[in-house]
């Protein structure tokens, strides 16, 4: 069956596989500190060359979200995310489980707006010290509906976060596809407006781990504590050091993220010309066309696909995702099966 | 200056100061295990013959909701709670500080629908496990608005408790008020529909005090090791006791829950007289007129009361709460006040 | 029955109940933020001139550590205590509930030896952030056996505070019995030597309380947040002014405390005049003989006092603590009693 | 330089490498609901035939502790555990973060002994909510030294367990190295006597991963989402699969065990013979010679090994430790190392 579930359904590109197999039997120091995950951190480090950075590597998204948060957050502290936000939902509570309200706002096309931030901190500096102090402005980029922030956007929430003075998180799982949509920014920008942010392996090539970047130096110290007591420091930590060379020694991260963005847009474009409905129009691999019920039975039968929002019965939002593993032939073979859908 | 603030201004009826005086050399065992605080537990279960029931003192509010939810849910589960209860926002975190995420609804009136519940529900199991578990629903009667739910609210909300597997639970801060607006229920029917409820003493009448009342048997066991952990068990327990003792003995906490209701009710009648918009009817002791911002300037000079919210420039929501303690005179010299106010 | 076993069995102190009864139909602003509070804090403030510091109320002790501990530790940060501390074990996993360990070391006489801080810092730091980070010393004073730190042991344990970069907190809650025991020291001393500390109400005269003093600048912003959130803020927060009013207006705080001392001094010495074994001297007024079972089954019948710990069936520690409320009546008494016990 | 600093120096064992390549193109669901999870979950399964179990894979063993521990335990209750005990100290306050307090007692050869299960649980009833309700046994098999329970050890856990409605827990880090260690018992044998316990892969022969059994009917609903709220669930959660059918399609698990432990017995004879002092005689894989300065710093420069614990200036415990991944020839090279060195 054809899959378009999602970016993380198979294994890794190549050149991780081949790191694995050729250091197998080399003796490694544990914890992540290790040559390996120092030469990962030294590349990483060359992509933003303006800003004084500390990297660390952590096996997962929701692990990664818990662990910056405790650290950089005071008990009483709080999150400001979008509704869509990946920390606002999808995460079992991971996020309240560290003590720390998530504040959500509205989402505009998967987006927090700047002007959203003003509204909610003045609201709880009213009655002070009965409500939380929101302090960090969480965004996802790509966002959880496959839009992007735009150069524009990204510094008018940290001009916000500045006035403030709160710290900016970005969720950066499909950081790539943000990357590659054809922006005019890079991971230097992001350096400079972020007090901390992810780079996300596991949904771009890598078999798990995310690159926890801290660009603030206050928030820099002790963070490897706050890794150890959240269970994420990993004793072969050069496992995901493994992970970010392999991403980043030929720019397999930049090319995976390329290469489902483009099999993404020519999809929606087909998707677009046949008259389906969207849900949102994407910018990035992840896809969101809304099918009547003998549409979406049809294509249950023939694809592998994630079912988003049932609106109606006769209305439902599905996702298509694309990834650095999906081929121009799955691609074809999918639109041939929107066409006889399309019929229904 | 008239006080008009809140339900929490002035210290308790005289009962409770009498028994002070009393036992002042008495030599009484503490934390909450002594003669006084059980003569207290046993008065409050004559209001409930036909329900087994353990009953707790708790100094406050936001510790006691803080309490029972950590005693109630293990740690992915969730509170369901109307966006404007307490507990979703007034309490700085307390409960997400306990590790719990709080799922709100839109409130109708300052009150949770029944049919709210069920959708809260269905979205989250979804995707099952990674979101949270909706399992106790938390409704505050009287609202923080002063509506009072209905007997056929309550037994709707009940009923959709049981389908779901939910527990119900009932903040009571302002219970007295509720229970003395006429309604068609009492304190033997709550123990009957809710697995946890508290009786409010600080805004009625007590110097503090919430009495927890704990009716499903599962729920129990072990309260007193949260008590204890949550920093909830005082050293001189029978303080509560006392409180407790006060205003049941001669059922003061159902005179000055009446006395408080009468008064509020006679000032709203007048404020829609004179044709003050009216932010919400409250069926208690809080009055939420609306004025313009010469009537507020002018109000504040005169009387102290609190801003609900400012709506527009000229638009303002301004809250007048009457207690045990206001007198008829300080009505009638509010009520001078409001029809000086209205010409402005 | 003679009562002997705690110094929190009675109500307070008689201006505590004057001032209660003559406000008790104030019109007062809530949340600690009132003119009773200030003239409370402004009273204790005078008792140390020479530091700016920052005073709230918390209701008792337990609540009072834990809401202290976990606004001055970050999550991976941990307590040292010695063993006999109260956060040690008697608050039933309070410290553990916000998150964070407490590390134990022997007890010398109830105190924790300066010389005990620095072999558990630099153990810890040994493998970094594989352990926590000790980063506060707990010490009461009085400690839990009566015994008081004198003003050597306070520097030195400052000197090694300042040497490793840890704060100090001085649990209080006997604090007037230790700086009524004969001690070269005071509050203002004690505002100097400690980052934060606190004077208890509670075991020394008022129905309830304990005084927070933070000295250290940056612990002081952000305080009430956690107060808050920690469920340690009343309503009726004058209450607490009241209680500290009420101790330090003609200083019944420090009379309290060396009543209780002086009778207990003279009970101590009977006992060891009597030729019964003592558990540990104590200079303030809890006192610990051991009894054996014919002793304490005549004095069970006779007096209300604490099992401390039973050692061999027959080598029982006992504890009688003296209070404010105690009469010299009382002691005389409890005099007479003992020379009867010590044929048996 | 030789290795024996620890046992997850390595990759991993042919078989893992070989199934990662081989499924490496195939589309897997998320989450560790995927065929390969569910093929090495039958594998494990097999080996305890006689007791109907849950599993669950987690990729390290911090993240294990918590995630069983917060699932297991209520807020007030605590774990009993050995002062060694992984739990006790060398997990960053872990355990204490998600506010359970860790109880320790002394260990004996690095085991914790059933007699000192009862006097801890009695002291904590003596004042019941005052003190944490201790409900867990926690113990490690192999032990952080080496040491392995027996079969009589283990049962008589177990029958104090019950006999005081106690939880047992099993961290089985190294459970491979227990059971080739010659025991008289097996994974079976375990799965009746432990009410959770996990199988270690990192520290055998996998990458990464620990397989917790839960045989406790009672805590098997919901552990998916104390998992996901933990962070502790994958997105391509068949990774871990594919480490425990690597392990255990060909009997990897116990071969890799059991040629650790041959080398290291191998390595202890001769450490005895030499007339090295032993800090304890291990049954497993860790070997623990004291040696003396010179001997310690000559050993640094041909080997990499633990520094365990500095006695005296003149007295270093140190740790060698073989693996799944250490040879004949590595051990011949540090034998003729160690005849050097005793010399000095």
């Amino acid at each position: 069956m054809l899959f378009f579930r999602n970016d993380y359904g198979q294994g890794c590109v190549e050149e991780i596989l081949n790191i694995l197999r050729d250091i197998n039997d080399e003796s490694i120091s544990g914890y992540g500190i290790d040559p390996i995950s120092e030469q990962a951190i030294a590349m990483i480090k060359t992509k933003m060359p303006d800003v004084n950075v500390d990297v660390h590597f952590i096996v997962g998204g929701t692990l990664t979200n818990q662990t910056i948060i405790k650290h950089v957050l005071r008990p009483y502290e709080a999150v400001i995310a979008c509704d869509s936000g990946h920390v606002a939902g999808h995460e079992t509570g991971a996020i309240e489980a560290t003590g720390h309200k998530v504040i959500t706002v509205k989402n505009i096309n998967g987006k927090l707006d700047a002007s959203c931030i003003r509204p909610v901190f003045e609201e709880h500096m009213l009655t002070y010290e009965h409500l939380v102090y929101p302090k960090l402005v969480y965004i996802s980029n790509a966002t959880e509906f496959g839009t992007v922030y735009t150069r524009e956007e990204l510094q008018a929430i940290r001009r916000e976060c500045d006035r403030l003075g709160l710290y900016l998180m970005m969720d950066g799982a499909r950081l790539g596809s943000a990357l590659m949509s054809g922006v005019d920014y890079d991971l230097n920008d992001l350096a400079k407006w972020c007090d901390v942010f992810y780079i996300g392996g596991t949904k771009n090539g890598a078999l798990m781990g995310e690159a926890v970047v801290i660009t603030n130096d206050a928030l820099k110290p002790f963070f490897r504590f706050n890794l150890k007591q959240n269970g994420a420091m990993m004793a072969k930590g050069w496992l995901l050091g493994v992970q970010f060379l392999g991403l980043f020694k030929n720019d397999a991260f930049y090319q995976c993220a390329k290469h489902a963005n483009n099999l993404a847009g020519r999809l929606q474009d087909v998707l677009v010309e046949l008259k389906y409905p969207m849900y949102m129009l994407s910018d990035t691999n992840q896809i969101f066309p809304v099918v009547n019920k003998a549409q979406f039975e049809y294509l249950q039968q023939n694809v592998s696909f994630e079912t988003w929002e049932v609106r109606q019965e006769d209305e439902i939002v599905i996702r298509f995702v694309t990834s650095w593993h999906t081929t121009e032939a799955e691609v074809d073979e999918l639109i041939e099966i929107l066409k006889e859908a399309i019929k229904l």
